[in-house]
């Protein structure tokens, strides 16, 4: 076994120097499943000459072209993030012939197809396990275990960031401002919080899903999103009273009316298999139409997870080289397929009104429902407010998106309902839409 | 995309059905994913002229010859079950150059290296993902995208009999022998429940995961084997009341004594992410040196669940045929390691004694548990029970089961011990062993 390949990582921070520490703690036993030695020969750093404990005896260069014209570099491990300029340095090495490695959801969401043509054409290996889920299988999964499905549903808990601070905020019944605080100190949330708390990450990780699951091409800009900058403590538990844990989700549906692709906070029965994916956790629920419902679990993010993610992928594509078979994975992705407008998805929701607290009021709520053609699960007066009002939660039957938003607005109107404070979608039961 | 891949199945029972009801349900998204139309050309049964409407249209064949000997048929699907003639047909059709998809655990927890040389030396696919956990990928995630790993750890809820049979135990406080007439009744267990309630399915099992996860050969009869027969309602209710739900496990670990690989009923925290799988449901449970903890869930049985598998196995053979590229897998599997003798795996101990009702009974049994060099996490007299005795309920710390063995051995002779009635591993928090 005297074969070595080498590979070139772009980018050292917090994944690429997971798969420095993974390729040397576990060399041997990679060196025995890959086929052979995987050396790194080179590093794309930012500042070749900052000194960087860990990646002590590698080369550094900052100069890409360093190892675009490297014959010897047979795979290129793209771990730097963001769109710019990684997407181009990917599509240069693949046009060099050179295999690639990504854990870069930002470029999957908005550019897999281009990047499938590249990797196609070039006749190159291109795989991408850690853009979604850190370490957790699920994109080969998708790709290649799941085939004999037409998969009707993905959802997933897909950012640790928020699953955390919903986590929290369940746990110690904490405000959301509070929380953030907390996410922010412990490093969990960044100083600008948006990508996560609005769901912007969910969003591009819900789209890589869709786009597989359901073998099309599914954008970012095709997924509706709705963070949890909303959410507030007593809806969290009002909701545990219900029997309902609160998650943001990335759900990807195949509706009759067309996809349905979706990132927004849920409120899941405590006993689903989703419901129990606390702190930084992620987990992807697939519906298939043949094996029913799978659960793929583990860390969502982090150096050593995301690493194994991606150092597995160099491996899978090593033995493709050792066996002369690279190349011969399909990199062909189906048509766009037509979206289901927001206004047609269906879900049962959760609201909680403000009203005047008199006789009355909650009949006459239930009748603004009915006018909107919304039918109630269930409908309780939660508790008297400290200035004189009482708080009455809801929750309906499964209805289209455009009847809740209607009842709200009649519910907005009437002269007893002071507020519509919140309105939360609701899983109910494991064969229900969302 | 004209070309047709045409195969064969060795049996048509449950497993045998759902392949050919999923092969023509999504006929259409399978011939995409997999490149070729797939024709399944013969199927071999019993009896040929035996009519069945599930098979209607298809060729069968009582005559195992008439497939092998058919150049036309690229791949064998074998989903007879059984090690005799089972084992036998494959070994055959790899001779014949024909690609193997099987879904029998029993041939692959006992002949996997055979069957790997076989492969190896006729370069042919040998795809077995149904084998554990019938529809949850997991033999393909060990094989490739956990490659990074150093697995430490594999657990799993792996046989649904049971698993069905302890839920309901807890849901309902009902007896074993009930339970067991219960799920004889629903067909969920055998006239014969042998290979479920005495653990030897989920052996089989522990087996295969242990193999793919250590990189070795571990064999059915290397695996020590604990039924539930003896898991009483009671004991159930104090694992309740102490927060632990009980599950029948397959258990992989390696430790520094060797490799510890068993099946037993375990105590486990009822927050721990096997807790959760109720039912018919399997999870797998892997912990890695680099990815943490990670987990699969879903439908470890069934026509469909188990055929999706199966039929994703095909799939991937059919995308090697049209590629060119099958043989491409490595059929190596390493040594044979040292196995950890069953005296010095650890573990917490769930303890149940019957004892004389009277005062210092407490301290004299606690004391023999230290003169045993076993410390305890705690000790309660659960009840008095109808006869003048009392009970009490000891959880020890993690000990070698030769310690516990010799507290037990200690403990029935002392003349207030009337009976050791249960003793049960318990895997208290994530980083404990078992």
């Amino acid at each position: 076994m005297s074969q070595t390949i080498k590979i070139a990582l772009l980018g050292a921070g917090t994944v690429g120097s997971g798969v420095v520490e993974t390729l040397s703690m576990n060399a041997d036993i990679i060196t025995g499943r890959a086929g052979a030695a995987i050396e790194i020969k080179k590093v794309l750093v930012r500042d070749a000459k900052k000194y960087r404990p860990a990646l002590e005896g590698l080369t550094l260069t900052d100069n890409f072209e360093e190892i675009l014209n490297d014959p010897e570099i047979a795979v290129v491990v793209e771990v730097m993030g963001g769109r710019t300029p990684a997407k181009d340095y990917m599509m240069r090495a693949m046009a060099a012939g050179k295999h690639i490695v990504t854990a870069n959801k930002d470029v999957i969401a908005e550019h897999l197809s281009e990047l499938y043509a590249a990797a196609d054409e070039n006749g190159v290996d291109f795989l991408y396990e850690a853009s979604v889920g850190g370490g957790i299988p699920i994109i080969k999964p998708l790709k290649e275990c799941l085939t004999a499905n037409r998969i009707t549903e993905v959802m997933g808990v897909v950012n640790g960031t928020t699953n955390y601070m919903l986590t929290k905020m369940t746990e110690k019944h904490i405000s959301y401002d509070a929380v953030l605080r907390r996410a922010q100190e412990k490093g969990y949330a960044e100083a600008n919080p948006s990508a996560d708390v609005d769901g912007l990450d969910a969003a591009r990780k819900a789209a890589i899903l869709a786009s597989l699951a359901f073998d099309t091409v599914v954008g970012f800009k095709d997924v509706s999103v709705e963070g949890i900058s909303h959410i507030t403590e007593d809806d969290i538990e009002y909701g545990l009273n219900l029997g309902y844990v609160i998650k943001l989700l990335a759900v990807g549906r195949d509706t009759e009316d067309g996809l349905d692709i979706r990132v927004h906070p849920v409120f899941l029965p405590q006993t689903h298999p989703l419901g129990s994916v606390s702190g930084v956790f992620n987990a992807i629920f697939v519906r298939g139409n043949v094996i029913g419902d799978v659960m793929f679990y583990g860390r969502g993010a982090g150096s050593l997870p995301t690493a194994s993610a991606v150092t597995s992928d160099i491996i899978e594509i090593v033995r493709d080289i050792v066996s002369g078979t690279t190349g011969r994975m399909k990199y062909k992705i189906g048509e766009k397929k037509k979206l289901c407008p927001l206004e047609k998805t269906k879900s049962s929701y959760y609201l909680r009104l403000v009203v005047a607290d008199e006789p009355g009021v909650l009949g006459e709520i239930a009748a603004t429902f009915g006018r909107a053609d919304v039918s109630l699960k269930s409908v309780i007066q939660a508790r008297r407010t400290e200035d004189g009002h009482a708080e009455i939660v809801a929750v309906t039957h499964v209805v289209p998106h455009a009847a809740a938003s209607a009842a709200v607005k009649a519910l907005e109107v009437l002269p007893v309902v002071r507020e519509v404070r919140s309105l939360i979608r609701v899983a109910d039961g494991r064969e229900d839409t969302l």
